[in-house]
């Protein structure tokens, strides 16, 4: 079963509010490579887990850090959608003509649907969809699901990391990114033990975003989330937790989850967005 | 952020494999009236919480708990797909024809896309969709989307009760019946607060269950989630955790979320659905 | 069955046609809070229902009369897709620039697949789903979930006039605004006469939005649109009709469903979006 | 805007209900092919109609009579789960064990969903998806859009008729094929107005269910839902309405809408569907 | 089964990239009036046909030419994503600012989920749906679905046309409308053959497009893409092939299948979109 | 672009009709494993390729042979939908209970919305949706995303194998494995050209399906569908069409597509299908 604190795994910090990124962000919310979806899909895939028992609780374990990631994308959705002056605009990529044309406007629902909230939905508002959810039954199939969601999902992250200069947004991917460095590892690695051999060169995907901007505590450590202090899972079967990376660049290490982040704490509900009167009385208050 | 351990929250048994009740079950996963739908619309809620703290909290403890509600429901799936002998035709609805045409055959993907697992869709098959995950930014609104999900979720489980006659089964649902209770009035709790007054005779929905089939441990306790010590909820503010519960028939009280069940564990992969050969041959290995 | 006229409910004039606020209408017509939805909704309750016949009026009569908000809705797209002049852009919300990010620009969709028309679909193009049409054949369940999307469609319809500054489509939102009003307490008084006792300060939702912009006339109206003149339903098991309004700030009446509006006239096919040469030739013609 | 009184448009009656049955006949409310698609579907092109105002009127006429359809399949689905005892079995298509086997089971969220009662989806359990409602804003793709849905419409219907021996149920469809052999003839004529010349023998589709089994009363009759007694609609301008049927079989005329069929009357609530104890009180009640 | 060439079946040329186009594009790739629909449509049919072996013939070559027509727009998309210069602002519709607002911007995902390449959704960003893919079994009802896919299609090709003032697009339209109004004739054809008649002023639909806008070549010209050169197909029976055109304007004709277009080649791709290094340095090579 | 020619690529042979069998081939179809989604997967990266030019070519060799590979499928659906006696009950997997109720019944919509043909749905009639489509700009992920889908689709293919008893069934299948082991290293060999060195022991997935029930020419083999005759792909370049394959059990070599299996020859339609009375007359006319 599953428990929570009140703090979010890495900090999330917003600078310059823009609805444009919040937007995009949706994207790895609630899109195909987002975080709902391999939530989920770890999940489901050690709910019906049958074989060995170590597969089913790395499954556990990333399928629990993935909810705290959708916790801190909903969070920076939030913090894009409030507060900001004139000044929010042009900050998406400079001046590339095509991108800011690409981009386009926000997602109307954000504040229509949610009142400067986050949606489960892709950037274009299109719902998140329980097709996405693989669990094949298959362990070899499955771990090849799940590098495909995570080499995706990093190409996502990267993309995001180049439409925006807001700093905290940046750390914050950097963060993400180099989760996704370790996750792709660790399915490889089952992969490896399952007789696939090794994975060189072609990891990180995408590997032309240079390392050194990925946060270089995470990107080759497995987080172990579950509470209980007797269930250490390094050793000689869990090739995920030691040893030198795939890539040949690292060594893998574990370290138990552990927030980073404050509690979040976003600002009072807009007027436009007619709350219930007594959220806006309340808001900031501790209970 | 979040945590896990191995645990289920309450016990799942099957007794009389049926994979007609099985795919009648994912109804409750994956369906509109179903555990993932609350799950992610109460952490959103809580993600996008604007106005008072308390509710945040409530929000984050109970949606933490229906991660809890599918991994019981997919394990349950799971188990309602392996091992039956010729003795399971007919356990559906006794001898009423009309309830066995509508019933109906299993779901082939349960086998076809699962290999004897679960799914992230409804009972016939249609995927979860995000758009039933309500966070208006209003709580009020929010507050009747949430009695609305627990009040056609607990339908649906008094009537997933009726089909089956396994002991398990219904074990089970009598727990799942009972934290639905609980749920309407926790949400009712927070519109009473925010002047709705009282919710008397028609709680809880639907109301010709027999409440004495409900599992009386938790019908009327508001499951703590939170694994930081220092964060007790009871208190004036938190009407859902004291005092007399809002249908007049019972005192609300709080308890710390601990696992009931043990550790799921399915048997080995059925040789027709082609798992690895190294996943039957480690199955049953505790690593 | 039904019967319909050619006039619409209530006046539907668009002095500053904008396309951002023909998607953002797209919402309240084909989205999850939207008209269809309810309309829907109340019907196949009212096809579904078991139990006292008095259910089954109320759900009839509001759902035929939910038919013409839709095509208030609709009416009110095609007339913000047409016929502006360029003082159209900075309509948005004034000055704010969040605002006039997220609302960004318009559906493309409603030229290229609708030549300036309505779509069934909300403010992302993401089509209706009938998963949201909710009968449960629990009357309680139902008259939440009822609550619940009238308490979201309110919330939608009170941040949609935020967003303007025409005084038609202000007009025309206060109307469909106090319809919100009353039909929250319909359904709050079916459980009224269920058990629920009373549900004063928490209504109308939003309560945030000053009552005094609804339009006074039909917030606590109920609209028999049932053409039997022998079908009064005024009366001591129908509450919705008379007494004192379940906030205490009104007294409940019942009205004969009448047009206010007259018969839409929209404008000539506009040339770029080729419809057949004799539209273009026969438009404004009465027959 | 638009009315209704309390009864059918035609008679639904069913003698042998069938749950099979039940779930084949969702395809004719929700699926793509289905009463709610071509509801939208005309009410969204009259709604977003420029050019000659007599097109709106007349797909005001059907789109509003459409309605009533819905009303009398959803009734029959209620109708078809209900009150059975085991001689239900065998009725789908005597003995043929191809059709019995494709025709499958029910739709279990009849019951776990619906009480007992008709969904907004198709035989499988889709939702109903806004994308199948068609307006162009170009008149004559708009009208083989309707010539399309009455077609693959009424090719269901005759095969639902095939598969059923129910009197009652043939009675039904005998009258939708009807209808459908008109709507089809219908939009035809305006392109007949438009330019297309005739449609001779092609009509109706399927050409080859044979024609006397319709209903011999409504097959060439334009039926006119607005209650406006000055509306007449019949005239040099509407070919719908008079003249020679575009298959040369028949002449067109106009009747105005009047039901009959009576006021429909389902049974109590099933007590294992857990309506709430007021509704199994007052079942039957009239009011 | 099926084979390729490497060459595009008409020229792309994008003089002036342009993303609000490209997303425009995408409702021809995607949407329910486009391309893959109607390629999906024809194949189905085809291998669904029962009955006379020329439908089955014309349903495998026309559907067979869909999948280059897609191949083109997926081109036009790409083109209209890469290398543009500031200048690219403003090529919507010129001063039109209802047109320009209901445009809005890009579709983020372009970029996020494609690196600059089209996708199989519409230009909303949603899905490509399966359910629009009809294939009833009645040949008559089909051929009805075929020109209303293709009436739909032509109409929203025109207003594409209408959208852009770029050489190269308008020239690739001028192709692609001529198809469909040979594709609408090819379907009437049959329905002619079947009993239909004539089907002359309505055509092409729609109407008032100017068809000395159309590219001369094609419009009137069955395209066959058998590579069996012992299978003509002009001939008695196969009245799209030879004979007046339905709409009287023209004389059928057949042409074999050969590509006008060279082999497309996109730029290297953008830094910003993470592609693999590999790809980068490989980008332009011919092997 | 695209041609084709009337043979299917290899031969479709049904003994025992089948429509439970009908249902569960609709997975391979429009299912998240199945034909379409590769297909169109596979089409869109080579349409969206940038980078080194024999990747779009061999992502247009393989879009291209799947196009034959749903053509088979589709065939094999109406086949199994046709002309079975009663002999028919029984053949789903002998005498497993679990596996008789889970493949359940037939699909309704084979007979209401098809008149006996497949459908662009899986096996549950959930419409194929084109989010599936995976087109990333990154050729890495491009390629796990294949290596993913013909894991799941294999998996997929050998369980259907599993449920069925009819030879001219199991042999088909037998072919399609093969491909998909084929399929699987294709990708993999570019992989390994960029970098992640072997595949071994994993391969194919799932490994626990003997090899030598694979179609054994073809499982090895690279399928050129290109018509151009001077488009050779074997090569130092082209990893996959020579040398030892990456499992190391054989030797990768090319072959030229060409058809093995006839021209489909469908029955008449059934009567109760209600085709058009000109195709029942023409239904086996070879023109």
């Amino acid at each position: 079963m599953f428990y929570h604190d009140k703090k979010l795994q890495y900090n999330v910090r917003v600078d310059k509010p823009n609805p444009q990124f919040a937007r995009a962000l949706q994207q790895a919310i609630g899109g195909i490579e987002g975080e709902i979806r391999v939530c989920l899909q770890y999940l489901f895939q050690a709910w019906n887990s049958r074989g060995p028992v170590r597969y089913r609780d790395m499954l556990l374990d990333t399928g629990t850090e993935e909810i705290a990631h959708i916790e801190m994308l909903a969070t920076a959705v939030s913090l894009n959608l409030e507060g900001a002056s004139s000044s929010v605009i042009d900050t998406i990529v400079g001046n590339d003509p095509i991108m800011e044309k690409i981009v386009g406007g926000g997602d109307p629902r954000h504040f229509l649907s949610g009142g400067l909230g986050a949606l489960a939905s892709d950037a274009n508002g299109v719902p998140f969809n329980g097709s996405w959810v693989v669990s094949s039954g298959n362990i070899a199939a499955d771990m090849y699901a799940n590098v495909m969601a995570e080499a995706t999902g990093r190409t996502l992250a990267t993309r995001l990391y180049e439409l925006t200069d807001d700093a905290g947004m940046k750390d914050m991917l950097s963060f993400l990114i180099a989760r996704d460095t370790m996750h792709q590892q660790q399915w490889l690695a089952v992969l490896e033990e399952l007789g696939n051999g090794d994975a060189r060169n072609v990891l990180p995907i995408p590997n032309s975003f240079p390392q050194n901007l990925e946060n270089q505590e995470f990107n080759y450590a497995f987080v172990n989330t579950n509470i209980d202090p007797a269930e250490p899972t390094v050793g000689v079967n869990r090739r995920w937790t030691h040893g030198p990376s795939l890539d040949g660049r690292s060594e893998f290490r574990e370290v138990k989850a552990q927030p980073m982040g404050g509690e979040p704490m976003l600002g009072p509900p807009t007027p436009a967005g007619h709350a219930q009167t007594e959220q806006m009385e309340g808001a900031g208050q501790k209970s």
